[in-house]
């Protein structure tokens, strides 16, 4: 017998047919004698049109009300799931983030959880009663309801496995797993059967969202062992684990990439002392991260190209930013390149192979793939190329890891 | 200045738009020098889209969990109603009905309201601040939502508005006052400036449905001055309040219908004592409520019909009730009718006035109405007649009190 956490996006629990489908899937794994205790997204879409009407109404709204508005998605699901577990003869009660209480901070829109109180949980739980709770949502610090962003179901799952220390926390999806690289891309793209919470938040923040980074760190953070599977397949999907629990590890766990960047370079800066600080100190203030930093001296050896990639979203600002800042930094001009992409190679067993950075290099080189950027990480090596030879890239990358499919 | 607590329903929230307007008509009154209490209904259909999924996932649900589904629609229209405030400058916030906390019994689904906490809404309306209070929910005694059943936002209205002791609560509803009849039957129908408590129950149980009966009950009680006015115009609309409060009454202040009885005849009942416990003793416990009663004694003396009227839902269940009494009962057979209607003349100015019920049987009479059943109190008088009649019924009777409009 085992404590289960089981939680369920928004596409498990799209309509009253899914809903009921669900049931069935807890109940099976109440029926084996577990005690389980369900988190849930809302219906999908529903959050959408929430946020939607919200800033129809307010375009810079008033996050507790914004709060008030969208946690409302899930208060149906849990109710309409418990109804669902009472059909089926399993006792189940709905709970929502002030009823636990899930305490957050006072960061409405996106808080951060402070402290569960699982003492009533525990109780209920151990009297086999289910209990469905309400994901993405808390109570801030004035008794207010309080959202943890988006994705924060997935967040909210990992916090209660802590909380309740659960055996396992299952992430009930759209799909089977975390993969070896995407498979709309790439054809012979494996299931992983296990992975390290370190690869997965590389996997996670390079674009391949199966699960939100947060919950990765915090399941990290406690320990929490995780299952990313289908909420629509009996299969087994990709256990995420610590890295002692990994017998053996591949060099290369997977391929991921995103395009969510833009390369900036600003030409022939003044080569002296305090010229990064001066340049990025503006774009932090600004709350814009920098990702990826390369700094070519020019010939001469007094001035310099400096070049990084900014979040899409945000280039048009960090042009701004660097304009305003352009007395202070004294530069030729500014470039920018939205159709860029980052590809990334990812495995901590990259710590202990030789030439895997090599690999890399070479298998791009023989598709005639220009690299633009390189940043590495211990378990992590990506590069910055244009947008168009993405998949070419990924395909080629899978390949020349030995990562295809037999 | 004055305190001025305003509900809204569901058509006047039924989207963005139209929340934009109620905005419009509380800064109105706000700016005027008032404070200001909103109460809502969740948007047009949508509670009853919540409903129907419960219903769905469970025809015999658990009503914790009823509550927790459909106290979902106010909370989605007070969050957009306090940001649309906010945008107009009008310092607003949200309350659910926890956090105030207003509480209430545990008869989940239809639970009636046991006390609000007013304190920190009276601190807010005393720094101008405009509470935006969800409607129809309170929390029970186990901490889980609980709803007043279908239309409790009136009641929620009432409730605040005496907890708040407001100087007046404004019903914005999608018509403009109660009306002398239904303007869709007779388009003579005036609107009536002031209308008696009393008078608006009788209005509203005979099926006026411009206010829930419970929310007159307790505006009365509380002595709270109610009106009934319409959120699409600037027009004055129908002021509910003590008898003493209005000077002069006519006889008759409207008339009133409903078609939701149902009339039964039990033929030639044993005329003994005991024999009317023994009929409506089961129907009592089967929870069907008798209205109409009348009893004619045959010629013989020792038999007697029994006629009277139950809600036209409960017809068939109150029939299976009258034949398992039938041992206790002795009876030769049972007749039953749903095609009747119900008529009511009402009018406090009755007690003070002769001859109104003959006013109403020689209208009734000259237009050939047949009259079933007759039931009278204090300021109303009811007959039943056959359904077709509803109409013409209705018209004669308006025009022979001399309700029609010049």
């Amino acid at each position: 017998m085992a404590l289960i956490v089981q939680k369920y996006g928004g596409t498990s629990v799209a309509d009253i047919d899914r809903i009921r489908i669900v049931a069935e899937r807890v109940k099976k794994t109440w029926d084996d004698g577990n005690q389980v205790a369900v988190i849930l997204s809302a219906m999908a879409g529903v959050t959408d049109q929430l946020a939607k009407w919200v800033r129809e109404m307010a375009p810079l709204h008033d996050a507790r009300e914004y709060d008030t508005v969208v946690s409302t998605g899930e208060q149906v699901t849990v109710g309409l799931l418990a109804l669902a577990l009472q059909q089926l003869g399993v006792p189940a009660r709905s709970w929502l983030g002030w009823q636990i209480p899930l305490h957050t901070d006072g960061t409405h829109g996106s808080a951060r959880i402070e402290d569960i109180d699982a003492t009533e949980l525990k109780k209920r739980l151990a009297k086999n009663e289910v209990p469905v709770i309400a994901g993405f949502q808390g109570v801030g610090p004035m008794g207010r309801i309080a959202t943890l962003g988006r994705g924060g179901s997935d967040t909210s799952a990992v916090a209660f496995a802590a909380a309740l220390e659960a055996d396992r926390c299952d992430i009930c999806t759209d799909v089977e797993g975390v993969f070896t690289a995407d498979p709309r891309i790439v054809a012979g793209a494996r299931k992983l059967d296990k992975i390290t919470y370190e690869e997965m938040l590389e996997m996670a923040s390079q674009g391949a969202k199966v699960l939100q980074t947060r919950s990765v760190e915090m399941a990290m953070k406690y320990h929490v062992p995780l299952q990313v599977l289908s909420s629509f397949s009996d299969a087994p999907g990709t256990f995420v684990m610590d890295e002692e629990e990994i017998v053996e590890n591949e060099a290369v766990s997977g391929i991921a990439y995103t395009r969510d960047e833009a390369k900036v370079t600003v030409v022939n800066v003044a080569d002296k002392p305090g010229i990064a600080a001066a340049l990025f100190g503006p774009l932090a203030a600004a709350s814009i991260n920098v990702d990826m930093i390369v700094q070519n001296v020019a010939a001469d050896g007094t001035s310099t190209d400096m070049t990084f990639t900014v979040p899409r979203s945000d280039l048009a600002r960090a042009l701004q930013v660097i304009e305003d800042a352009a007395d202070a930094l004294s530069y030729d001009r500014v470039e920018s390149d939205p159709q860029v992409v980052k590809v990334s190679v990812i495995g901590v067993g990259m710590r202990s192979h030789a030439g895997v950075a090599n690999t890399m290099f070479t298998a791009l080189a023989e598709k005639g793939i220009n690299i633009q950027v390189i940043s590495t990480s211990e378990i992590k090596i990506s590069v910055l190329i244009a947008e168009d030879y993405t998949e070419l890239a990924v395909r080629a990358l899978h390949t020349a890891y030995g990562l295809d499919a037999e």
